[in-house]
């Protein structure tokens, strides 16, 4: 090779490692853009999606960060590092193969089957040339199982101990998602009985929420929450900057959650639908915050941030299940019906002394459900029966299994910190270091 | 279908709502990507570079929220996510259609057009080949009158009532950005005459400049920013860290706000002119943070980081009305005047006692009007008097229709909290709810 | 041009600045997308890299700021946000040119050669069509090169000058990173020799730490750090909110950092290994926090939540020589491997008396040594003496060369603030700007 050929780093690097990308791009004999262009363009959907549904488990850390108090922020930050890592782990260990039996192995016998992702340098003749490649659809759908177990992170913070925490994630991620996402994705019996949920208001978010109820249950509520009369005694979170600044990265990642839900982009209709999608979900996250900012307004006379956060949240759970169909009014509405879920489920969660920390029930659950729901009306083949079955299905085998995992759990090992602990907050006690060490606290 | 087209999520889906894709794919006759490409690519900029400038909306948050004091923070997170949702709202109801009137209605009597999509699986015979599909055209222009909106937010902050301050978006993003950009980016008067602003140094930043200087002139400066006796009280904001973040999402936003205004990348000269916009854009940046550095030690003696980031954002706003032309030597003076001028215009500003709380005025009109007048040295179709027709139409009209507006809102209903609830904060006396309620106040 | 054609904002653009594509696309001669498909592809590669890894910038702003104390946080976004501009300015003026020397200029005799975009509009048949446009290419080495001063920035936090640290930055992004970086990327000796660093465990990553570590020898450790007894006294972080803020946008930031490495994604092949390297990256990462969590929580009893977040980097700058040939699971235990280096080598660094604020050393210098090494067990060109040796290069040349700039520095003008100002902080003393003035410190 002559020497001009060693002085780009794409052509340094090529050479290195015996790529067979400049001969193809050579050979007349190669396919064209008519052939490998969808591949590409899913391809690439995939690992742009994928990047910013990654950044949803930091959007899922600030949010959390910000409403508990200051002394449990370092925890929370190593629950939802800790937990992103270990749904990393798992899904390739066995949780993808598990999901998406199909292409892969047969479902029953599947558990412990690693991915392994295309070879390098592929040829487009042992590509999936009508799909992408592995590696893409492996990152795209393992960032989705992340997702779910941050939901839980944030019901149940201040008051459970790490490890058990991070043990049922390792379960939640490695065997339970995987297993109910492939009665749907992986096209199992729901998916064959025509539920209907595009980007997951069931399969992923209802899915978190369902886990975290049942967390929040066997777990019991913080103390000095409840007062002996009944009342429910306000924790504010420890800064709203940061819970704003998480809200506002998990809305970016939803572009890229929903929008590569579509799960093609080669075409003209699948890049037109990405981008009906984005708008769309800019749609309903929008009504969702607009109405909790009203209606705490008319409510309590005062309009509520923390509500209007996570009334964003509510309307982009709400059009997760079907964020293509509708038309923009359709998402208004939508999301705005998610955004009053939110604002009355979280004093109602309250009147059954359920204490979820973030509000994560109310918005993935109820507003997952709601969404799940809300697809018949501008998805002609979807049917209120099925819709509802699938509803159940995920809310009994995620709710039953959870319940069984989380007391199985707080039997053996136990799942909460000591009174004193817990006063102290988890991060003097648990990890013996402070997120604000030099912020004195009123 | 047989069992293993079940197996992936993208099968399934794409079965659920009978996608034409995957029958266009193995269709022979389908057009290839000689005539879908670009439609693909450009659709794809859009939907990327949407999301970039959606993420601005965030970067204006942190940024004022930052450079506010801590008893008024809750309050600037909730008018940003609330603004950003008022737009997104108004924009489909009436903004988009009123600003680009020719393909969709006719400019008088379009006032309550909503935007509608593309259908579902446009077929390529029905899209725009030579353009994008609507949702990501859409999307992409709504997040821009979003930023406009963004503006306005920072300068008005600590003082504004929230209810009209959303009163003001709602006329701002649904009617008079959509009025005056439509002169230009609609294709009106002003694109006749043969004004020039590529990505909206006039059309966006000195648009939401105007309306924050009306908006600070009937406002009025906080209390206790000018002494009886004429002097500048410098109110420090509370958290630098945040308003650091802030202008690095800004920056980050900016390669999406100017690259995508290429409005294409379906061909060789359009993607590198995206890139080439990346390199400047990145570029004017540096050069308006480093002058401003530079500046704020010979002039004080001392670098001045709130200084530093206005320079940044000063640069950026100045390279946005060309970003293309230019050489990387043009963008870096062009720049560069933007942070001398950030550094001078602050100071005079205050001798004025237009009490702007984070510098917005400086940053987004000055440096736009500059930036604006710059496109003259390095694109050879522009021509100062036109420049300075389209600066001052922008500005007559901006300043005036905001004058009124917040003249009227201030007469009807108010725009100012009352002296004892400003000397508290706004978070306590119009939200109820401090975004640090745990940390000592100094 | 009849009024339609001005509806649009793109054709407004495009008529104003004469753009050749509307005409190109309707040209029958005009080269199809089997020949510039990959062209395009590359590009958008580098834009969309390139943002991702202009993103890490602020992350490292986040992640050293969240670790310093409060009362340097002023000083510590200052020092980022200017030796990112600086970087952008002096690899503009000389690095990029000189440390690509073969398409551009001859390597000796080209110190001073400015960077020269690809022209407007540049027509498919003057354009790299094998490769990528200029702009994207600048502006994607460009943001590596700022990354190195990065690393630099946060180990010689809380004692070091601004000026002459930013002088250092000066020559590091402008001379000494360029130079040994041509060695490698830019086809010199060590290309030829077949060295093999991907993305740049050692080009960049320990570039940075050696540029540290000799900076932190010449500086010394901050007062209060070592005891004279010899004791370490841990100096906490004054917010991990933020710290974990960075990390993860540095993660986020490494997608664009190996996954544009691969310089291609134009064919199935390239495409399918930018997805490779995506899921590797994010496994290594995840591997490293995890062993990170597991491995301070059995040496200390306790998980150590800054380990955690270095851990993962660890992982990322371990899988950065080679991201693409390893399997997952080699991803996994590289990455895994880099974890336990970094909790092993903080407290070695501390038993030296090296001072490194944020653990940058062991994260960048020591992960990327390993990162190096471990090329030979998945790429079956690379061999151990040949990585020695680039190691060893890299290190004498990055070492020798730092200690001298900052002896000089040191004998000239000094780089080290005085006792009482680093006790009462940069901020104050230095900038008379606190970070976070409202707030109480304890």
């Amino acid at each position: 090779m002559d020497m001009k050929i060693f002085t780009k780093r794409g052509l340094v690097a090529a050479a290195m490692i015996a790529l067979p990308s400049l001969a193809m791009a050579q050979d007349a004999a190669a396919p064209g853009f008519d052939e490998i262009g969808p591949y590409i363009m899913t391809t690439l959907l995939f690992c742009m999606a994928g990047f910013l549904v990654f950044f949803m488990a930091c959007g899922f850390a600030m949010l959390e960060g910000g409403l508990v108090r200051s002394k449990n922020v370092t925890m929370q930050m190593t629950k939802n590092i800790a937990l992103y890592s270990i749904a990393a782990i798992m899904y390739w260990f066995m949780g993808f193969n598990l999901m998406y039996p199909g292409d892969f192995n047969g479902y029953v016998g599947s558990f412990f089957v690693p991915t392994v992702l295309d070879p390098v340098g592929i040829a487009a003749a042992d590509a999936a040339l009508d799909y992408a490649s592995i590696g893409s659809d492996f990152f795209f759908q393992l960032v989705f199982v992340a997702a779910t177990a941050s939901i839980v992170s944030g019901a149940l913070a201040e008051r459970i101990k790490l490890w058990p925490f991070l043990a049922f994630v390792v379960l939640l991620t490695g065997v339970m998602y995987p297993i109910s996402g492939s009665w749907q994705w992986g096209g199992g019996w729901l998916s064959e009985a025509g539920f209907s949920d595009f980007a997951g208001s069931t399969v992923v978010h209802s899915v978190g929420g369902w886990a975290a109820l049942a967390g929040a249950i066997v777990l019991g509520p913080r103390i000095g929450k409840y007062s002996k009369d009944g009342k429910v005694i306000p924790i504010p979170g420890s800064n709203l900057a940061l819970a704003t600044l998480g809200t506002f990265i998990l809305w970016l990642g939803w572009f890229g959650f929903n929008g590569g839900s579509q799960l093609a982009m080669g075409t003209v209709g699948d890049v037109s639908d990405v981008s009906r999608i984005f708008a769309n979900t800019n749609m309903a996250a929008a009504a969702g915050a607009v109405t909790a900012l009203i209606l705490t307004q008319v409510m309590y006379k005062k309009p509520d941030l923390t509500m209007v956060l996570n009334g964003a949240l509510a309307g982009l759970v709400s059009i997760t299940a079907e964020p293509l169909a509708p038309t923009l009014f359709g998402a208004l509405w939508i999301g705005a019906v998610g955004g009053v879920i939110v604002v009355l489920a979280v004093p109602m969660l309250d009147k059954l002394k359920i204490d979820d920390v973030v509000g994560a029930i109310p918005v993935h659950l109820f507003a997952g459900i709601w969404g799940t729901i809300a697809v018949i009306f501008y998805n002609g083949d979807a049917s209120l029966g099925t819709q509802l079955v699938g509803i159940a299905a995920y809310g009994v085998f995620t709710f039953v299994a959870s319940l069984v995992v989380w007391s199985i759990l707080k039997a053996v090992i136990g799942i909460r910190v000591g009174e004193e602990e817990e006063i102290n907050g988890l991060d003097m006690s648990e990890m013996g270091m402070e997120a604000y060490p030099e912020f004195s606290k009123s």
